[in-house]
Parts: structure tokens; C-alpha cells; sequence
């Protein structure tokens, strides 16, 4: 389902330590059929490619950039600041508050450069890439319909019962 | 600019004491010439009200809803639970520790119901707007041209000397 | 001794995995002859069902409603804005502070909304429930002498002398 | 309509200072035509006043407890040890993170003497007494129509307008 | 060395689960030949046996007592409040940010009933036992000079050389 | 009462900003008619000035400590690592998170050197006082009746009715 | 005493609010007769002057950058990713707990880009221009001698007498 | 490589476990051939150590000193307090709030003694390390070529492509 030479959602991530919580965001989108790619990169460590990246992001018909990175998160506030589509960020665990840290870091941006921020690891990953979803479902009926499934689906798998009764 | 007829942005928030903080949202997005309306709406205190607000957004013409709440802010949630539409959730400011309270409950979203949350205080009333346009700029090349040239024009408005040099 | 057909005090939580720690209210419960029902309900993800629930809960018989929810904690506060019975709320522990979020997201209400917060995870659900029979004793004297009974025989539970002396 | 002689809501608090504070509680009881007392009672510089105000206000007919106090707000645990009847705790405003002291102080409370928590300051004052109501609504329709009336009321009196449109 | 008839420093937890921790502070006490007596006393649970221990602690012959309790922590407060008698509180951890409730809970007393607050857990036991020395050892010498001892041998213990070299 | 030739508590702080605070500790050893000295002693500006002190303080005839500082509040610490006299720690109020960074800095002192802390600001003051008679009340029966009626009166000047009543 | 021709430390902020703050900087910077120049630059408004100014730092002779930002401070980290320059950062308060979150963001770098950081607020402006003179003390016996001079002048102007005595 | 006889960093630390966390400061040290030496100083408890350990540095021949400490982490505060060389302070993980309690107790020095801080634990120690690197770049141009050589390595390190894929 996944087009790899198409994709029109682009998740980052400050860390190769980050990609098995970010894989909640791509299998979800797969589910969707929705289109995406994946990459490594740290807005500290590799800022030129943070920067090539986001530049051309939009030429390369990406629609939404979903950006994780921990503790003093910069990468989604990199993203924003170099493009007008809609950044997502997810900030990840860490060890000084349970992630407190980058959530802050991640939604506490000045005003004029906004990030769209979800809470911290693989639920903020699963919820960026349904927001992500939601946006693209305003002018894609296919998506929509899809969504408006999943969340059909979601309601109904939530059984009234307690487990064990 | 502002179009009342024809809004496509639902600014909605608990008490009318958030209404001077919202007005920033209106305000950017009037500069933007996206068409809004503004509610008073509150989880608690007119769940009824907000249910009929929300499940019929998408059908009046609404494609973003930006929600705004302090304290226990369940207004964001409430909405992102009865809407497939983008949810946008601001924070208001509150005397423990500073809307801290107010943030997590915004952003600390269950898996499957995304909020997409913007700093606390008229920074994210900023924030928020500029974010709903930037969702409605991928469809829309006129709000995308009038985006870009707000940003163009921020960058420019920032002088690199310090005052009183 | 319970009495599944006519339950006097409805436990909600808003997941499954929140049933082991709330089975702590239901044994208490049991264990003072209070009879209960128990269910699974979200307030984001089954919106629907949170509404009839407790718009019904009063004439089904309901007294008092222990709301069990983590991270933003909305399923209390959403009983609360339904019904005029007393809103008990369990903050469920969370990876952010401990549980922090939960806690501030249930006790921080609006003026006119009330929940009555008890503190997070099992201390709480055991606590809730304990607060559950102090209410219905006030009209039923069984049910006072029970509680009375429960009191004393926890203050003589507890040994004066330290373990392994 | 405050009726001195049989009073049915303890209204407690540490200090003198919280008196304006918890007037607020006071007033809405009186909204409600439910009969109060107000008393200063500190659980540390005065602990035996403290220990037979609560000892014998079951026999003198209270009902609820609503005990506020700031910092480490010992007030309404000491009044639960004491007691059986509900207490519902009001932590008080501080200069230490906003009365996250007093609210913590006043939640956590150990397994098996619960205590009712509800928001820092006149909010949770008002809310206290709200929940008082609701309490009592539980064996007497006179109270629980006017309960009603005061919510439906609220509910009312929050037009949908913002203001300044 | 321990002489349990004749103790002066009284040592009290709210929970038998706190014992472990306080058994350092027994310890200590013993190294440096000061008898003590230990005692599970709640504050919630056991109000009375707290009120009657502290009250005849002064004329039993104690001359410090060391109140250890956790979350929500009033041992300490409620102990200050019925002697004059130096307390000192040792909060124990927690779930919620690892303690910083019983710490805020402990340390936060209202003007005019001190308690002396010592860090959370297993080093505060250790270091409130030597605060009890060191009140002792003003008015008895051979406690100073065996206190004395203790912090020489505690600084010549420390090796400049880290391990592994 | 003061006598500015033989104190037996020193009070120490480690900025001339922190005096108006510090002199609520003074004025309290006043009505205890308890001699003591105070002196501006930065652990970090002024740190022989700290060592000369402290080390000296045993000989000079001080009997207690009580050290007052904000921020990294070092000055404890310090002063606790060079004597064996009992140091009482009185965190001072600041603008991160209203002192509680002063109060951790002073309080989590590492196992072996401890600082007996008190609450932020002018409570702590207060109390720092109040607890450095009660240690010099036990081989001095003046001081302790003084102490006492101190407590007593306290006690007395409560009154139960609140203001305006 | 400045030499706007030849500065060898940079001080950049990220909006023109935290002139007055960071005037703290360059004055000492002036009264140790360090050459320094201000500008404004914000990693998020003006990213590419940000990468402009950093990346040709050491060429124009600077040394050490000082770089201030509040919220979700960026600044410091972006300067730090694109030279190997000494980068000292210094957060600006705000309103979510004091500054907290400025400094989390600044001080939390990934592993390999180290942002030297000190505290909050003009506190840390004026030490981190100290910080920039001790560093370049190391190569320049000048530098060191006015150094030194500072802070034997420093430890001289407090004076161990309380105001008011 | 690490030329133990003529060390220019100096990396103290409090205690004996925090070794293997700043061997991690070392081992960059050596990869970058800069010569140190580490030393256990406690500031509390080996309190004459620190000093004459300080007061000795730099006429020893070292120019930056990494201090670690955790808790009320003083050490890196007492060692500005005796020298004018840079000072690097690590704080050490803890258990109340993952360390953060050591991270203000570093970072929140008063006015006109500074402490570049770095972030908690390991990943402080290496920044701290590339921080005294940087430092030393400054006028040393082979320490700064491989500095150079260091960061461009990580940056090629960090593969674009997740793991995985």
C-alpha cells in the first residue's frame, strides 16, 4: 500500500533510536494508504541535512512533515522555521520527567512559527499521523472515508465490558 | 475581510474571560483573509451545546476547529472525540504553575483521538491560526500566497540590531 | 453479596487495562455489601456511550459514579457536566510525572462542575470507594455500621511494633 | 435561610487569612438553603480544638465536612482520621508552584481514610459546597430540585457570544 | 549498646512498608551508643495512639523524635503539634515524582510548629539520626566525641582515587 | 533582651537582599530571650569568610546555625560541612518554581552531612527559630517554659470564629 | 572601553525584548575591556541569518558566542550545531513555571553538541560574560589580571554586616 | 595518548559511584589526546580536599575543571568559588525528578560566580568534555583540528536511512 516514490507525508526523527516508536506513525499511515517516507536527522548533529530537507520538502510534494526528537527538541522548531506546510512534533521519552522536557521543547515555540504538538511517545506518534490524516482528508474524500473507518472501527472495538468479568 | 456567512474556521473556547486571548486567533486569520466564527462553548457547563456545535461543524462548511480551555482544558478533547475535522488546542494560562495544568490536559491525548496543541496564552492563539492556515494553504494557492507572505514579512520585520544601539 | 441487578454505585474507566486497578473500588465495595457495576467507557473514544450512561445513571438507580481515567483525564469531568449525582475521579498513573497529568486533569474543574479528586492509582480506587460508603451511610445506618466496623478494624490491624523486632 | 442553630455543612480552614476564600463556599450553601458553620481550626496550632470539632459533629448533626487548608494542608486528613462522615478538602493558594503543596498535601492521602479533593482556591470553594449539595440531593428532593435549578441555570447563564461581538 | 528501656530518641513511621528505610536510622543511632525506641504510629489510621504517644514523650524521657511517612505525609506535622520537642521529618518515596510529595507534605509547616526536613528516603533516615546526635551531643560530651569520631572516620573513608584506576 | 556578647545562635545568609526575611528568625529569639548574631557570609563570594566562620563557631559559644539562602542554596551545606553543631537550613524565595529550587538544593543533602530545612521564606524563618529554641529548651529550663508559653499563647490567639462573622 | 571593530565575543538573543537583559552581558563584558557586538537572531524567524552569522563566527574573530532565548530556546542549540566555538546559553524567563522550560531546552543537548548553560535571567547574563572571561583568561594574562582584580572586588563589596544594624 | 603528569582537565566528582558516568568525559578526553586527571572530592564531606584541590589548580597547570554531583549538587559551586578557571558542572541522575533537583542545584548560581552547566548524566559528561575541547581549540590548533575531525566523523555517522528499513 505503502508508495515509496510518492510519498506526501515525510516523518524525521533527531535519532535512529527513535524509529520504533515513529514506526506507530508509518504503520498507521500504511493503514490509511496514505503515502510516507522515513529519515534520520538531527537538528543538531546533521543541521545541513535538516536543513536540505525541509527546504525542498514541499517541491518533493510533501504535504506534512511529522518531526520526533527528545529532551531539548529542536527538530520539529528547525522544521517550521524553514517551511509553511504543517509540522507535526512528537516529543520522545526521556529521563527528566518522563519527557516533560521536550514536550515542552517541542510546543512552547515563539509565536509566528508554529509546530503542532502531540503528547510524548508512541500515542503522540499514533495521534500525529491521525492528525496528519485529518488534514489530508479535507480535500481527499478516499482518505476521509478511511478515517472517518478507522474511527468507526476504533469506537467499536471498545468492548463496555471489564476484562475478567 | 472576515466572511460571518461563510466561516471555515470554528474558534470555540470555555469562558468569555479567554475571549481578549482568542481574538488574537481572529485577528491573524482576518489578516490572512480566512473567514471565522467565534463561540463560547464549555465542556462542563454546556456539554449539550458543545455536542451540537461539533458533530455538525463539518456539515456547515467548518474545516478547522481551534479550541481553547484552562485548567482541566476538556474542550479540545471533547471536540477532537465527536469530529474527524483538525482539532487545534490552546492552552489558556492559570495560576498553577503557570497553565502547565491546562497544557497537559490539552495535549495528553488517549491513543486514537489527536489534539494538536500550540504553547499557552495569546502565543498559541497566535500559533494555532497560523497553523490553520497553514493546513488550509494546501489546498487554497491564495491563503498559501498570503501565508508565505506573512512569513516573508516576519522575517523581515526583525531587525538585527538590538534597541538603543 | 453483590447485586449485579440493582447496583447503587456505577466504576467507569476509560480503558481496559485501568479494570485491574479499579477492581480495588469493586472489592471494598464488596466487602461492604454496597452493590456495584462495572464498565469500560471513554470519553474520547466512545463519546456516545459516555453520554447515556450517564444521563441515565439517576433513574437506573445510581447514587455515586467512580471515574477512572489517566494521562488528560477527561471521563470524570464528563460525568460531572451529565449528572448532578457525586462525581467521584481515580487519576490513573502515567509515564509523565507519575501521574501528575491525570491528577490535574481531574481535580482541576471550573467553578460549578464539581469532581471530588482522589489520589492516583490503586491508594485512590481503594480510597474512592471508601468515600462512596461514607455518602451512602449518611442515609443508610447498615451501611454506616459496616464502614464503622471497616474503620476500627483498620486502626487495630495496624501493629505498633515494626517488622522484625 | 442560614439556619446557626442546626447547621448540616462544616465549613473548617486553618487560618483566618482563608476566610474570604471559603465565604464562597458558604454562599452558595445559602443559595441552596442548606444550614452552615464556619470555624478556624488548625490541625497544628490548634489540635485539640481540631480534635473535638470533628469527634463530635456526626452527634451534632453535620453531615459534611468541607475543610480548607494551604502549604502542607494537614486540615482535612486529620478531620478524615477522626471522622466518617464525608470530608471534602479545599487545598488554599500558595506561593510554592501555585498551591501544588496544598493540593498534593490534601490528596494523597493514604490507603483507607479518603478525602475529597477538589481545585486550589475559590474555585474549589465553590465547587466543595456544590458537591456538599450534592450529597445531600442523594436523601432530600427539596435540595437536589434546587441543585438542579442551579445548574440548569448555569448552564443558562453562559451566553454563546463572545463578548465585545 | 542499644538500650531499650531508657530510650531518647523515638523513632515513628506511618506504615510498617517504612521500616526498612528507618532501620537506618536505628542503626546510626546505635553506632553512636544513642538508645531509641521504634513504633508504627499513623497519623490517619492510628490518630489516637499518635496523640498519645507524642504527648507523653517528653515525660517518658525522649529528647528527639524522628517521624517518618510518605505521599500526603502529617506524621511529622501532627507529632510537632502535641510536643515541644524537636521533630524531625524524614519523607519517604513515592510514586508521584519520586517523593516530592512527602517532601512538600513534610517541610512545608505553617508558622509557629516546625518540623526539621531532611531529604527523601534512605539518606534522609541516615542523616536525621545524625542531626539527632548532633542536638545530643550539646549537652553530653561523649556523644559529641563519638560524633566527632564518626565524621572523621566518614571523610577519611573517602578514597581521592576513583574506582577502576 | 539581645546579647550581642555571648550568642549562642548565629544566623547567617548568603545575600544583604535576604535580611528583612532573616530578622523574623531574630525577632523570635528576642521574645525567647535566646542571644545570637547575624552576618552576611556568601558560600560563593565570600567563601574564606564562610570557612572562618563556621569553623570557628563551636569555640565562639554558638550552639546552632541557622543559614538562609536562595538559588543553589550552598550556604547550608557548607556550613554544615564544617562544624558539628545542628545547621538549620531556611531556603529563600525565588522565581524559579517560588523557591523550590533553594528548598532542594538545601534539603538533598548526600548521606552523612545533614541541614535541617525549613519551609521557603519567612515561615521558615520563623520556624527556623522556633526550632533552635526548642533544641536549646531541652538543657535549658528557662528557654522551655518560655518555649511553652510561646506555644500556649499561640494556641489561645486563634480564635474559632472567623473574621466578619 | 568597546571596540565595535574587532569583537571577540557575540552576544545574540532572540527578540529584541531581551536587550535589556543581555545589556547585563555586554557591560561586564566592557568593564573587563572585552570587545563585543549584539545582535538580534532568531533561530526560528530568521534562520538563515542565524546560520549566516554562526557559520562565519570564527573567521570574524569571535571566540566565544553568548546566545539567550526563552520558551522552547533554540537559539543556543542551532548556534552550537554549526560551530565548534564555545557556546554559552543563556535562558530568558517566562511565565510557565519562571523560565523552567528556557532552561530545560537549552541546557538538555544531545550527546555531541554541548551548549554550556547558566541560570535564568540576568543572573545568567552577567555570568555567562564572566564565563566568556575566564575563558579567554587562559590565553591572555590582561584578561586574567582584570579578572582576578573583579572578583577580589566582588568578595570585598560584601560586606559581613546585615543592612539596618 | 592521556598524559597523566601533566594533566590540563581536571574531573572531580562527589562520589565514588558516579565514576563510570564521568568516564565517559575522560574517554573523550583521550580520544581527542587532552591530558586529565580524576579525583573523588566530596564538597560536604571532604570538604579541606576541595579546597586545596581548587586553590592548587591552576598553578598545577590545568585549565578547565568538569565537576559531577548529584542531590544538592555543590561541588561544581564550591570549586567557582575558590578559582577563576572555567568551571564545567555535571549533574548526576537522581531519584526525585530524574535529576533534575541536581541540575538547578548546578545551573542557578547567584551572581558573579558562574558554572556552565551541562544536561544530566552521561550525555552531560561527553558534551562537558567536547565543552573543555572547545575551550582549549581556542588557542591550541591541533586540539581544534581534531575537534573538527571529531564532529565532522559524527556527523557522517548518522546514516539518513532507519534502522530496519
Amino acid at each position: 500500500m505503502r508508495d515509496k516514490t510518492n510519498p506526501i507525508v515525510g516523518i524525521i526523527m533527531g535519532s535512529a533510536s527513535d524509529a520504533p516508536t515513529m514506526r506507530k506513525s508509518s504503520s498507521l499511515l500504511d493503514e490509511l494508504a496514505i503515502p510516507w517516507e522515513m529519515k534520520i536527522i538531527s537538528a543538531h548533529r546533521t543541521p545541513q541535512r535538516a536543513h536540505d530537507y525541509v527546504t525542498t520538502a514541499a517541491d518533493r510534494g510533501l504535504k506534512v512533515i511529522i518531526a520526533a526528537a527528545g529532551m531539548a527538541a529542536h527538530l520539529a522548531g528547525v522544521t517550521a522555521a524553514h517551511t509553511h506546510l504543517p509540522v507535526l512534533g512528537v516529543p520522545m521519552e526521556g529521563k527528566l520527567m518522563g519527557g516533560l522536557d521536550a514536550l515542552l521543547a517541542t510546543v512552547q515555540m515563539p509565536k509566528g512559527i508554529p509546530v503542532a504538538t502531540f503528547t510524548v511517545g508512541s500515542h503522540g506518534a499514533v495521534n500525529a499521523a491521525l492528525f496528519a490524516a485529518a488534514i489530508l482528508a479535507l480535500s481527499d474524500t478516499a482518505t476521509r472515508d478511511r478515517l472517518l473507518d478507522y474511527r468507526r472501527k476504533q469506537t467499536e472495538s471498545i468492548s463496555e465490558e471489564p476484562p475478567g468479568e
